[in-house]
């Protein structure tokens, strides 16, 4: 296999995120890859944000991999910085061998050139296998993650 | 009781709010109210950036109660924009009055305005009495929450 280069995800990969984030049992049910305006739009929103970092990984010109980090200040715990991974994917093709893990040591050291004293991230609870991967990385499942719906999905 | 007011934080409120972080079992162990120079600096990057807010209740010039709500941009979902509450405090006196859900209203008012799809957040496993509350708001515990810390805590 090639090098594998993780970088900013920029207007020309947007087929190929959506790709990802579609070949997925939950985003199968969310996600429009034939519909692409309103992912365009979202990168233009992401590029304006400097606290926003959408990477793609590519191996020999194809996309294989891609997650978001979120810097977010904050005043608790002593005014700790903190970083939120969302969109976490990897390409069927990649599954099992180390690309994962790469990802996440991408963003936790791009987390730690932001001065974030913590990672954090939720992950659906019926993803057991997401979990055991965190786990393995350090990440200990001390919280409930909460969410509330504003608009039915489209 | 006076009227509630809830409005963005200013850098007088920087004690009071440190006082409620504090205030809490969890938070007893990483604040540090003696020593605000970390909330001062953490307050500044908030400002500074758009997508933070961080806010606070004020009755009768006091404030009992304050939440950070951070807008984030996404691919996933359509491109939705979705909104993470962070740091919810209510002060002791103020506790099982309606002051966390109105808090939480907010918030969600506010998302919405933002052009948010959902609202999101994290609670400790061990906060069983804040589960229920967010349940009664209609938030769904559909997620594991990992964190990894980067830092010992001070």
């Amino acid at each position: 296999m090639g090098e594998l280069e993780i970088r900013t995800a920029v207007a020309e990969d947007v087929p190929a995120i959506v790709a990802l984030l579609a070949d997925d049992p939950l985003g199968a049910r969310r996600e429009t890859p034939d519909d692409l305006a309103p992912y365009r739009a979202a990168l233009t929103r992401i590029d304006a944000d400097p606290n926003q970092h959408l990477v793609v990984a590519e191996r020999a010109g194809r996309v294989v991999g891609t997650l978001q980090l979120s810097v977010i200040p904050g005043l608790s715990r002593r005014g700790a910085t903190r970083s939120v991974i969302e969109g976490v994917r990897v390409h069927a093709d990649e599954r099992g061998a180390g690309l994962g893990t790469r990802l996440i040591e991408w963003a936790v050291d791009a987390s730690r050139r932001e001065g974030c004293v913590l990672v954090q991230l939720t992950s659906d609870r019926t993803r057991d296998d997401a979990h055991r991967f965190y786990e393995r990385l350090g990440f200990e499942p001390s919280h409930l993650g909460f969410k509330l719906q504003l608009r039915p999905p489209l």
